[in-house]
């Protein structure tokens, strides 16, 4: 990031003495209202990052073990020993502060404080307590840090803090702390942003709630439907009790199955949008709400495809080791002999076994890639061409490997009556049809003229404009 | 980062009213030239982030839909309104400003424009604008965001902004603005980076061109040579079919040996290097750019390899489960009762097999650590010392592994005549050339008297300076 | 990063002219005190960066090759021109300085200096510089950086420098130029921090010793009894050779076992933490110091485990093409035949091997999300709740799913007294007793009555406290 030095700053430092933004400097203490738990642990991390530290408490002789080198006064008393106060308080007690509006007139009070559940309130905390102290700079955060980060110092887990709040110099000042703590600062802007840092330690993978619906909605699915198809169909025509399939025969089938639909899902919005744009002649137009919710999951739809896709391939490989594996191929060769047959080498069916294990093996290799691009940090480091080269360009041709995978599964035998059990089609039919879909349709964009089309208007280019245009000149 | 409170800014404040950078503070509105798309998308994430927005336009008043809250005027007029100007304009339209000359004096101008191909121009567009508008301050940046980004945020892609410009104030506006909307801002200097900022969203992989040629170079070399080996020979001597071992058996025999190869080379620039430092008895001396080039390129190297030796292991976990391979040993079976054979345990084959795979195994999961600890974030929370343990002593183990393990495979049969169809080394032959001159030497390097001698070399000691030393005191 | 415009600097700054921090202007030049190797590939990253650099020498007309652009002087001379200068000297030699102190004075002195070992002198170097040279604002950094980095600018290894020092506006100055050389920086608070600094160049892994020694420990214990146990065993009972299968049958049951101990020693301390809890009836007390420790390495523990998890895999997949494992097959395949045995499909035997698999599996893919989210870029972008849901929810179901795979594995064989040679339990058993343990104690954790009371502990409810109160209000 860029820094600038400012010459000034030291001709002019003994000039700024005794505003507020003073609060940080080392001799001055920092505040903390509240001597629960997090005001202990952030007391404790502050006084190890050499700042002195007074608690102000309700009953500063008897508030319980602090850490070593802080004292207790009252709010009073502490609010006018320093001029950055953290507010490790519940919301529900913010009002005996108003009592204190004159020892807390030009302070910077730093709410930390969240709430159980969202909604709870009308407004944000930190903005009530603004509204509350209107004489005092307001700055909500750190309530996104965990306590034991706070005590402990950053772990993995947790280096940012986000802050907002309306006064530019009271973030700073709030910011200097946490920097000299070893947290990473966000800027959020003005307090308004409060309620946006308070949801978000109450939040758990929101962005991943959709996509797993979906995976859990299909994998439910097609485990019901191949669980009749194959083990009850089994049951109900030929008696045969083959239960035990369910645990890897069924999976092995599930898995791959909803995976591939999960990837061409992926890339369906894509072209959705594509042709949407081809129709309105304008990529100004916002999409439709659905297929923009749907483009902006489409990270967590691919991430999950490709975790059922490695377990697939780990399924797939522990087949030799089964018992039931062993059990059917002894019991053929056992007939082989004892019925004196002999098998003739199929040239055709090693080509094609081959080709099904070779493509397979490829697409899962690009999958993986198109996975490990997606980690942040490897994400950070490519320029968007690079990333949209490797999750576009290579994504489609990922699908596309995928899909032929299945294809060469299935070869001649979409043409097999037997196939049809009780009338429906197998598993790996369903899950050709939306790849289908989405590789003709990509194949329809990638026409030379629907192509010049298409990126004619990604370039900004408007059918209406264009119109308009022509009528003004006229 | 370090940040550190300027006391004297708050009282300061209201005396420095006016002034260039008051540009971005929230009453004064945000200029964007152009209502193209990029502006259109630059404008919408700015109103989102609490700036206003005006645009500057050639017909403010047809200008086809904007973002809602913005407001377009005649170029002059926005220039006036604001003090820092984003010019969403492509380069050939930049002429209109000279006109602006009065309007833009003393303005901040964001340049955040692309060329469509590299080294169309004698100069940078930003220095173009600098030249043509000396009175402003022009800042580059913004350009290496895709128009998705800045109308809806920072996505995983890129979050990160490179400014470069001759103003340090004019850069500390803009890199404001950047961190409101939640962008890291990288500073790159002066306005003479401009170029390199301008060709990072024309770059595709840049470092990967040499090791991607040299991975497809060895693939098909190997592929054409063991074609000929095997298939081919197997059709002219015997007059048999086996093309569809090309789908697995062949590639799981290319996959692993140009893994090995390009691990290996991974190493050698490493060992040359050390080598050139004793003969020239300094390392003062610049490497030839050769090895210089070379030695950059390593880490694509090592993950190349990497995925290929990820293939390897796929290609060979399926072995089992091939058509092919169950049918030779229904086959053998067969074969053995019917002629009634007894095969007798083979105690150094069943040592010589599993020593073979558990190497193997050991050396693929280093190959995999190394791998980890080459993503950025990884690496990143690495010591220089830890880092270098991993990548070049972990590094040399894991050469020394899977030269191992192909070792194993090929046994006795390197004196086997049976092996050299046509008068040529097997494959797997020609893989260990390399890693055995890198091993070798690498083990002279570790050598108590060379090492010491390295060592002395790498820590600034200087052969020639001694002697000269040595004349200079006499 | 917040970061504010100083509205006051564009007007200030002509006022501001001679300070100290004025030493970064791309006008005056940086100075280097010592014409090492490290001083030469510091300058040399100077001068790419746009600065002009002088360096201070003993022997300014004989200082060996210097970076093109750069001039050498007298140290005297050299001071006088920069008022940024980097220390490239050992500590040995620093006291030179002291007669240069009238020169010096109110220069930023960056020491960059690294002992070769721990603990060799009584203060750190930045800390016996400033005091030699009170009048000199001195600031330790850049030593985290190898010369390489320094030559040829950030690599993936070290793109962040880590600053302390007394003065923030020196600290600023050279974080300015640790900026423009495209290095992240990281503040580390006054010069206290200087030895911390100085320590890590020479650390290696600190937080990965005490797991590696208990891997090791437990690797090399299970080995050792299962060698006895197996190859030993059947040596002296039956007088079979069966040491080949040390190679990878015996590797196979020392990963898991040694890998699923382990996984439960990641989660052993948090279950012992809450019980140490509940006894105590408050948060507040410190955990005893080896806990504390033990949950510190819990992350260094989980990932150890993960790999040797990885490896179990590895080494179950490739069974089936092993030279052992074929021979037994045909050789069982052979002897039904011989003697017309015929052997009945088993039901059970299928619905428990196959549960066994699919158990396994399962409990793999969640290790290998575990491990995914413990990566730096992943680990950062969850939230508090997010990551802990992962780490702690999750965690515990893949210590389940992994000990239900292993009991599967032992199934009704405890009951077997063949399966007792030598009165020792086989090593399955051992690894389940920890798992077995922790999960029981879990279980007992999640007893709705004391969920509740830990749960009121951890927000921060005390027992004692508790009474106290009641006592000062009776």
């Amino acid at each position: 990031m860029s820094k600038e030095v400012k010459p000034e700053s030291v001709s002019l430092r003994p000039l700024g003495g005794g505003a507020a933004v003073m609060a940080t400097s080392e001799q001055e203490p920092v505040c903390i209202f509240g001597t629960g738990d997090l005001g202990r642990s952030l007391g404790q991390r502050l006084l190890q990052t050499d700042y002195k530290v007074v608690y102000g408490s309700r009953r500063p002789r008897s508030c319980g073990p602090l850490p070593e080198g802080a004292q207790a006064f009252s709010h009073a008393d502490a609010a006018q020993l320093a001029s950055l106060i953290f507010v490790c308080v519940h919301r529900e007690h913010y009002d005996f502060m108003e009592t204190l509006t004159s020892q807390l007139e030009g302070k910077v009070l730093v709410d930390v404080s969240n709430n159980p559940e969202k909604n709870l309130y009308p407004e944000a905390n930190a903005a009530y307590l603004q509204r509350l102290l209107p004489g005092c700079q307001v700055v909500k955060g750190f309530n996104t840090l965990s306590a034991w980060t706070l005590q402990n110092g950053p772990s993995d887990a947790s280096r940012q803090v986000y802050l907002c709040g309306n006064s530019a110099e009271a973030k700073q000042a709030v910011a200097e702390v946490a920097t000299k703590m070893g947290l990473t600062v966000l800027d959020r802007g003005s307090l308004s942003a409060a309620r946006e840092l308070e949801d978000i330690p109450l939040q758990l993978f929101p962005e991943w709630k959709l996509p797993l619906q979906i995976t859990v909605g299909l994998l439910a699915f097609f485990f019901f439907y191949l669980l009749i198809r194959e083990v009850v169909y089994a049951y109900v025509d030929q008696g045969k009790d083959i239960s035990f399939r369910i645990m890897v025969s069924l999976a092995n089938k599930v898995f791959p199955i909803v995976s591939l639909i999960m990837l061409s899902l992926c890339y369906l919005p894509g072209v959705i949008a594509a042709f949407l744009q081809m129709y309105r002649g304008t990529k100004y137009r916002r999409f439709p709400d659905w297929l923009d919710r749907w483009m902006l999951c489409r990270k967590q739809l691919g991430l999950l495809a490709l975790a059922l896709a490695f377990l697939h391939v780990l399924y797939t490989l522990i087949i030799p080791i089964r018992y039931y594996v062993r059990y059917r191929i002894l019991d053929f060769t056992v007939t082989q002999i004892r019925e004196n047959q002999t098998s003739e080498f199929d040239n055709t069916m090693a080509w094609r076994t081959d080709s099904y294990y070779s493509v397979g093996i490829l697409g899962f290799g690009l999958y993986i890639l198109l996975g490990i691009t997606s980690l942040p940090s490897v994400s950070n480091a490519l320029s968007w061409r690079e990333f949209s080269f490797i999750q576009s360009k290579l994504g489609h041709v990922t699908l596309l490997l995928c899909t032929l995978h299945t294809y060469l599964y299935g070869w001649d035998r979409f043409l097999h009556p037997s196939m049809y059990k009780w009338y429906t089609p197998a598993g790996y039919m369903l899950s050709l049809l939306v790849p289908t879909v989405v590789l003709t349709l990509k194949l329809l964009l990638l026409l030379p003229c629907v192509d010049r089309s298409i990126t004619r208007i990604r370039r900004g280019w408007e059918r209406t404009d264009l119109d308009e245009e022509k009528t003004l000149l006229a």
